[in-house]
Formats: structure tokens, C-alpha cells, sequence
């Protein structure tokens, strides 16, 4: 927790041969280390690595599988140990450009078939979807391909995957999430949100990518309003604090666990349990007395119903901790500096 | 879809042998009759029947378990038909009381092994919470039991529990949510929302009980914020629609659908697969585009994960359906004679 | 457990109208009463109510849907009272007739979109396999419909559906299983087999029905081999015994315990945790002893994976429990009372 | 597809720093090159890594979490590229000592919490049994912790874990099955069957470990009679074949397919829709025909409910295939091999 406040710049290279980018948490050397409490300014590609451009694109045509979703890092975070916390806080997450895209994608999405859910249906047909993005306005526009349809939906830009190397030496891949984040695809990654990730190796090994103009909760068809994003993130440690089992949010009015398993309930089931935990911890209620609370004060959108495992995020509002300090304080600080 | 408007005066009789109420959907006889477009006020009784009324009230010392969750009804209205729907519109939900009850009971709740999720743990503790109702405020009072926290959270009647005779001659006990409705436990079900419902049998056969003056997402520990509840309700049918499949919701904001299945994605994908077709009926747009707006523009929180089957809602703003008139315009009809 | 070993003939009405057949578990009333010890001879008709007879009849076409898988019963059990354990001993099974079908019916099956995995497809090609069946030979012949394949399966008459009616008061369609029986669909449930079902209402109101020549484990497409079969069960009743919470089976070589829920880990929770407590009973073990024991000793077929809950069995050698006395002693009586 | 049938020996090095050893599938350098067609002889170490030697050896205080479940390997295999087919024929699977051990683990098995199924519960006690193996009479003996009970099962070993490097570039833990192989902990995996792996990069990376004395369909408690193995492998490629895309297994009697998923169902669904299509490509049958063979002749024991993700095998005898040839014959030269 120092307070540098410095900005560093990590121009990703878009140019440079797919195969040397980053698709995965773990594994992966770093491309920069970061002082706690750096402000890292960067971009990220969209899950597409720019290979649709149009309606006629289509991902199982123009895209390489191996080179799907790739993320701007790992950056290795000077004095992250396993045990500590790192909090990523997002200041801004701005769309690049003034387009993004949507696809079906075969055998993957939520009301299809899939790899896992393996029945003998065909796939259901391949479309791709051109959004407008109109950042003055804030919104996206849907343009039906089938008539001529068409509205215009909130632009909420956030990142569908942020996350560190996962623990017991695995690597995996950026389209799963899990305990070290990853994948997870909840509209709750918007400017202004803290996210906070158990560190499992020396340097943490940070990366954020998969940018969403606007998501749907679930991300039922699979895919978002997918663009690139500049993105500033303030990069902060957690040191001494309870380790933190499966990554938590925070915003200005809401702490926040996920869960990321199949069934969906266990996705739930995480998600509640970490919270009644941590609810505990914060305001020394018995563990009777927090489960209770929070099943009366809980909010509980879906995340995604769709990626390798499923995620739900169960979200609390602050006002029912009595100004319990959450992380150190660590939101309200970044906030704060965020703003000046 | 009648005018009446009517009022009519359902009053349940609590001083009645328990054995003589309703606890099923199905299967009972008919407490009064309802011609469509009726306003009905009632009031039901808690979950408990009122027999948890301290903290020293444990479920299982003090409840029958064959006289858990009473309903009131169930009414025959008048005209239903199979594949028509039923309209039930909340005009208010008052608690009738100053107080409310919440428990644990064992092997049940989100949180704990179940009697399906059959595991070889000891019970969790059983506890009862009882909450101040402050209608003046609005606010529910939570005290704590193993310390002296306590904190106000908003009160927000609702009905746990609403629903018609199920098809196929099956009788379901109230604890249970499904395509007939039942108990879906979704914050949704407030004043100024309208439930739809699939009619199975002739005349519908409706009822209504568990009011909660608050939930949280999900219902965590099974049991929310239980109370007896003076209800009214406008009645109505929509004929010559395409049938209902499984319940759905409207308020002045949104069109939503409900899922009620095992795994939770299964409830997921019945909301999300429901709400991908009437988007269609509404808008006129293809299978494929009305998935994909869907995809972008969904609110999915979740109901229960603790009833026999779990529920999911679906939630899309009517703003994206351009005005598309939804069952025959019957939720403005039966809102704007609610205000008068 | 009387022994009057008397054997009662009841015969099924299929002239009868549909309309007056048994759909449900509970619900109905009873078409004959059975004295405790009593052998009971009857037949049932076949899950599609005799309706689909060449290849070129389609489920959808034929079948009334409110009139699916006809079952013989209810039967009032004289003396069975709630807590009783109800025992049916199935002396054998026999095909009627020397043609059993096999079909898909839309949406329904394990490897296709249903009503509540509810996905976007269309469904699967809807088709019919009429199987010789030849008792002699003990086989049933397998047809393809696209090509000339042939090949002989052996015969393994069993019951589908065999249970009693619910608690609670519910009535359920008997498409489905549960822990009152219903359509477990487990080719457990062969002659030589001692069904034992826990009673909930006065005379148990037993029921059976959906003969199957065969089917494989899991019933992928959701129907078996169908036919009308010929049954001699003896029925009798184990008083003052625990009571049975869920279905279970014995035969010569094994004890069984059923589960029957969603998601398919849950059937198997059940199965596995009755086992374990049923282990304990019998042999004195302590829980974590019986845990680890049928850990290392039990068999588990998965049974259905198709119907509106799933079902799993788990099974255990009873060489394991050392000449444990099960159930008072009932299979064996029964068994031996069938081979004179 | 060589004939070399030489016999590699390689000796894993017990002494060695755990921290050497191997623990994930992908990830780690290859400790030896094979031939296709070499016999590799070697062991493997239980999963404990030796720690658990006595009843009073608990596995929360004797192993470090990042040193469980040690494989042998991974061997490069020369030759292997992407999408061949790795056969690796388990000639003899030997019991290196008299003991096995078998522990509850805190927070691990189908009838207890987990970190998934994330619940409130305190773990259940933590217990550790061990087994004497008799490989004369062929046997592991049960003894009882809590009483005088011991029961003798019969000896079956086989390898719980078996798999190549991963797709994507993932490196997975050894506690993960998957569709690289891994924990897949199914007791089909003894010796006289041939196991057949997708290859997913160069040279394949195979590893075995974790030898099970015996254990049930499921591994119930999570743990099943671990000991040391001394085994016997033949280790092949197949060439041009269709890529195998999950795990298969092939015995005399029965070809096999594998699904690893939750929940359950869908690692069901994987294992019927692999052998459905399967099926189709051995007898020429089509998708529909195939679904209904499959459908009735079928048996499908779990194999576990406890790893990461479950496992189902789904299994067809090799009689209904009128003789077609699996594989390019792969496993009836091995197995020949294997006797002479």
C-alpha cells in the first residue's frame, strides 16, 4: 500500500505476431513490473484479436482458436507474495473506437449445445453483430441483421477478464474463470469498481483484457459488445489482511464476492458463503447472524452462464456494515485519488 | 378481460383447524369464485402458519410439517381455460402486523446440505430472528442474535408464493416452484407488478400466501423476512394469447420471465429461452436477433436457490421493445385502474 | 408380514377409456385392495398406452400427452399405515406379446434440448424402432431404421415405474421419479428384485407400470425397449422397521439405494448417503467407517438421465455385511416363497 | 503404430526433492523419451507422496498441498503431433507393498462441503484407514476404526490418473480430470485395458500416477485405497484416425467412452454423445440409429463425484459391433502382445 500515484504507460502491440500474446493466466513471462500503487494506463484488444470487422465475419472462419481473448500483462507486481491481495481499481475504461461486435459462436453460448452440455443438435447459425458505439451519446446501438430493427442500449464499458496466475502451478486458459479471476463476465468490472485477487505466485502476474462495451447479465448468447478498451487501472497490494479465497469487488456502494463453478449453485454457493465470511470479519456477527443478514440484504445478478464454469456475483450494500473499513480502505483511497 | 373492477372480500379464516387450509396447488377444492377483472383483498398468513412468534420459536418444535406455507385460495375464475393465461396484478401488499420472522431450519437453505444435496453433515444451527416492521419508515429492523448489532433494511412486501393448478392432474405442495408458479420466491412479485400465469385446468384454480416484507436474491437461509400480509390483487384472463408456458412478470419498467429447475442454469435457460421467444412475438425480430439483444440487454438475478427446484428471473427493459403492446396491454390497464 | 402367499389376479381394463386409467402417483382411487403377503398377478400396458405399434407411429402423433405411461394400481395395501415400509417383490416379468418399441420424442432425452435445459434448437428428428423380442432366445432384436444393421440384445424385462403415492398430499404425474418411486427407470428393477418404498397415506396406493424388454443405463434417449409385460409381485409390509426415505432395492447379491433428483450429483448424494446410513444400521459400523467402506466396496449405475428428476443407484455386495439380517428378513422370505 | 514391444524401464526417484517431482499434466519437461510401440515399465507413487503411513498420519497435517498426487512423467513420445491418438495398454498393475491407505481429507468427497459446494458446515472428521493388501488371495482388507469390524474386498488396481499435456497451452493440476485425461479415477483403468488420449502438443507429454488398490464407482469419500504401483505399459500412437477429443478406454468386452464435467449430467452427456457418434463411425449406423442402439445397450457406472470435475465412463459391449475395428485394431496387438 504505498502511494506512488505514478502513471505507467504499456503500449500493447498490436502488430506483433498473435502467437506472442498473452491468452492465459499463468505461464506467460511478464511484460512490465509495477510499483504498488502505479497507475497503469494501457489498452486492451478485444476476445477477437480484431478478426471481425464486419457481418460477415465469422469467428469459426476468420478467428485461430489458440488465439482467442488475448489479455494486455502479466504484469509482475513488485513485492506481491502469495497470501497478500492485489487490488486492481479501474479509473476509466474507455472504448478505442466506434464500433464493437457480437457474435453467435458454434457450440458455445448458453442456450445451445455445447463441448460440455454435449447433445446432437447441430450448432445453431454462425451471425455476427455490428454495434455502433457513441460515446457522447453513451450508448451502443443494436442493428438487428434479420429486419430492420433497431435501439440503442446504455454504453457501460467494463472488463470481462481480469486476473493472476492461479495457484498450484496451473496455467489456464483466458476463456475460464476461477479462484485467480479469469473469465469472469460480470458487468460489475466498470470504471470505478475495485477488484481484489488472491495472489498465488511471487509478482501476482496481472493481466486484464476481454473489453465490453456492454454486457447482458448471464452473456447468454456467449459473447458481449466486444471492443477494445483504453483502460486505466491503479495497481495496489493488500498485505497482512485474511487472504482472499475467490476475487471480491467493490464499488461505492456495494462489497462484492464472486463465484465461478458448475453447477450454477455452486457458483451461488461460493459466492454466499464468501460473503457471510466476510461479512463476519467486518462487522464481528456470529456466523448464524451474518447468514442471516445477507439473505435478507443480498443482491445476486448473474455473471456468465456460458465460459468454461459459471459465475455469480452476490453483492452487499456498505450501508448495512455501519462504515465497517473494508480492505484496509483500500477502495476509498483509490477512489479518492482517482478522482483528482 | 372484463371491467368489473369490482372489489371482493376474501377473508381466510385463521381460527379454522389447520388441517382445513390450503397447501397445495391442485387438489383443493375451490374457496370462492372470481369473475375476471375482479379486485380481490384478502390477506394470508405466514409461512409458519404464525407459530414461530419469538426467537425462542424453533421450526421444528413449534411447525406441523404438513402445514407449512398456507395459501389463500385457491379461487376459480370464472371462464379460465386451459391455455388461457391468468393476469394477477399486485395493487398493494401491506403487512398486517408490526413484526416479522425469520429462522434456519434444518437441511434446508442455500447453504447447507438438503435433503437432495444429501451430505453427511450435522444440521446447522437452527435460530429464529424476529424483525420490527416499521411501515411509517419503511424499514425492517434486523437484530442480531449473538451480538447487539442491528440495522434497518428497506421494507419491500412481496408474495413468495403465487400459482394455478398444475397440468397433468399433479398436485404440488406450496413449498415447491415450477411451471404453474408456486413458491418462486422472487423480490419481483411487489405492488405494481403483474403475474402472468398459464391456465391448466378450468378456472385456474389461483392462490397466494408467503408474504415476505423483504428478501434478499436468492434466499439464502430459505427463509425470508416471513409475515402475514393484507393483500389486493386485480384478476384478470388474457384469452387468444399464445399460451404461457411458465410464469411471467410485468411492471412499469420491465417484462420478465421466470425459470424454475435443478441445476440452476437449467432455471437460467428456461427465463433466458422464454424471454429470447416473446421477444420475438413482441418485436418481430428473428430467433437469432432477438438472442442476440437479449444477450446485451438482460438483468438476470437471481430468485431462490433453496426450494425444491430453484428460480431464476430474466428481466428486459420494455424500453428496447419500442412500445410493442405486451398481453393486450393488461398490465397498463390493470396499473392505471390500480391508481385510481 | 403375513404369509398368506395368496395368489390375487387383477386385469386391466384396455378397452377401458384413457381417460380412466392411473396417471399419477396419489390421487387416485384404488382399484383393488391386497392383503399384506398376498402375490399379485396382473400386466400393464406399455408407457405409450399400447399407441405406437409399426415405425411409421410418432409419439407426437399418436399420443395423447394427458394419457402417457398408464399405470396398473393404485392398490390399497390393507394395513399400511404412514412410516410402514411397503415391500414388493417382483417374482417375474414377462413380455406380453413378441414386439416391444423404441422411439424419440421431441425434447425429450439426455442428449437433446428439453423443456428444461431449454436451449434455441430445433429438436431431433423424431423417429420409431419396433424390437422383435423373442423369449426363447432370450433376446430382443435391434433394427436400424437408416441401414440394414441388426443385432440381438439380450432380454432383461423390467418395470420402469413401480411406487406409492407422495407425502405432503402431492399427486405426481407418473413420468416422474421421486422419493415415493415413480418412473425410476432403473434396469435394477428386474424379476428377483425386492423393491422396498416408504409409505405415506393409509394403503400405501401402489402402483406399477412402463415394462421395459431392456434398456441400457441412463436411458440416453429416453425410452426403452416398451412393451406390455405380464408381473407377479408379492407385496408385503415391514412394520416397526426406520423409516425407508428413499426407494431401495435388494436382490440375491446386493442391497440398493436409490436417489432421484437434479442436478445428477444430487441423485447420486442421495443414493450414496442413504447407503452409507443404511450400512450403519446394519452392520453397527460407525458413519465415517460406513463412509469409507462403501467408498471402497459400492457399485453405481446411473439409472435415468432423462426423465423430470434423474436417477442414480448405488449398490453394495452384501458379502460386505457379513450375513447382515435386511429388512427383517423380507427378500429372502419372498424370494424363497417365489421358487416354490 | 511401431512394433518395437521393447521394454523401457524408468525408475522414478523417491528421495528426490518433492518439489522435483511432477504434479500437473502440461507444464513440466519430459523425464524420458518413448518409441511408439516400447513397453514402458516404472511406478508411481500413491498420492499422498508416501506421507501417509498410519491411522494416525492425517493428511491436513502430513502433506503439503502442493505435493499431492505425484505422477511418473511426462515421457515425450516420439512422433506424437496434435490430433493423433495416444494408446497407452496397462499390461500389469502391481501393489508395490502390503498396505494401501485411504483417508477422509477436510472439505473433500461426494457427501461432505467442499470448496465448490461451498457451504457453512465445519468439515467432517478427518480419519485415515489402511488396508493390507494380500495379492495371493487377492484381496485388501477393510478394518473398521471405530469398531472390531474388517471385511475383506477384493483386490482390482488400477491408475486413478492418467492423461497428456492439455490444449491452449493450459498446465493442469493432477487433482483434475479432464478431456487431457488426468484424474479421471475410474476403476476401468486396470490392467488388460487400453486407454486412448488425444494428443495435444509434441510429443504428447503422457504421465500416470496415482494407483488405487481398489475402489468404488464414484469414490465416494474422495480418497480410495492408495498405494504405490509397479506397472507395465505399452505406449503406442494412432495415426490418422478421427482426433480423439475426450478420453477413451478399451477392454475385451467393451469399448469405453469418458466425459469429465459438472454437474454430472453433463459429464454423462459428453460420455453418450462420444459414444453415439462413435458408433456411427465404427458400424456405419446413422446419428439417430446409433442414439437408440446406444440408448439400450449401454452401462454407465460413475466413475467419481469428488475431483475439480466429475468423471462418467459409458461403456458398450464390443458384441453389438459385429466385429468392426476399433482404433485400427490398437488394442488387440497390444493386448496379444501383452500375453506372449
Amino acid at each position: 500500500m504505498t502511494d506512488t500515484n505514478e502513471i505507467q504507460r504499456f503500449e500493447l502491440d498490436a502488430d506483433a505476431d498473435p502467437a506472442g500474446l498473452t491468452y492465459t493466466f499463468g505461464g506467460a513471462a511478464p511484460v512490465a513490473s509495477l510499483t504498488p500503487g502505479t497507475v497503469l494506463s494501457t489498452w486492451t484488444m478485444d476476445c477477437f484479436a480484431g478478426r471481425v470487422r464486419s457481418t460477415s465475419d465469422l469467428v469459426s472462419q476468420v478467428c485461430d482458436p489458440r488465439f482467442i481473448n488475448p489479455q494486455t500483462g502479466p504484469f509482475f507486481v513488485e513485492g506481491a507474495e502469495p497470501g497478500d491481495t492485489l487490488a486492481v481499481h479501474f479509473r476509466s475504461i474507455t472504448p478505442r473506437t466506434g464500433r464493437g461486435a457480437s457474435t453467435t459462436v458454434p457450440l458455445f453460448g448458453a442456450l445451445t449445445a455445447t463441448a460440455y452440455t454435449a447433445l446432437l443438435h447441430d450448432p445453431l447459425p454462425e451471425r455476427t453483430w455490428i454495434y455502433e458505439i457513441d460515446p457522447v451519446a453513451g450508448v451502443v446501438r443494436f442493428d438487428a441483421l434479420d429486419s430492420a430493427y433497431q435501439v440503442d442500449l446504455p454504453l457501460d464499458p467494463m472488463h470481462g477478464t481480469v486476473g493472476v496466475a492461479p495457484a498450484l502451478g496451473e496455467v489456464r486458459s483466458s476463456l475460464a474463470p476461477g479462484d485467480w479471476g479469469g473469465n469472469m463476465d460480470t458487468p460489475e468490472m466498470r470504471a470505478g469498481t475495485t477488484c481484489y485477487l488472491g495472489v498465488n505466485v511471487p509478482g501476482a502476474m496481472f493481466s486484464l483484457g476481454d473489453g465490453h462495451a456492454r454486457q447482458g447479465e448471464g452473456e447468454t448468447c456467449g459473447v458481449a459488445v466486444e471492443c477494445e478498451m483504453d483502460s486505466v487501472v491503479a495497481v495496489d497490494l493488500v498485505k497482512g489482511a485474511p487472504p482472499t479465497a475467490w476475487p471480491r469487488l467493490e464499488d461505492d456502494g456495494f462489497i462484492m464476492t464472486t463465484g465461478s463453478a458448475r453447477p450454477l449453485e455452486d457458483a451461488f454457493r461460493i459466492a454466499h458463503s464468501q460473503l457471510v465470511r466476510w461479512v463476519c470479519e467486518l462487522t464481528g456477527l456470529s456466523a448464524m447472524d451474518s447468514y442471516q443478514l445477507v439473505s435478507q440484504a443480498v443482491l445476486t445478478p448473474v455473471a456468465n452462464v456460458v465460459d468454461t464454469t459459471y459465475t455469480v456475483v452476490a453483492k452487499l450494500p456498505k450501508r448495512v456494515l455501519h462504515g465497517a473499513t473494508v480492505m484496509g480502505g483500500m477502495h476509498d483511497r483509490l477512489r479518492t485519488a482517482s478522482r483528482t
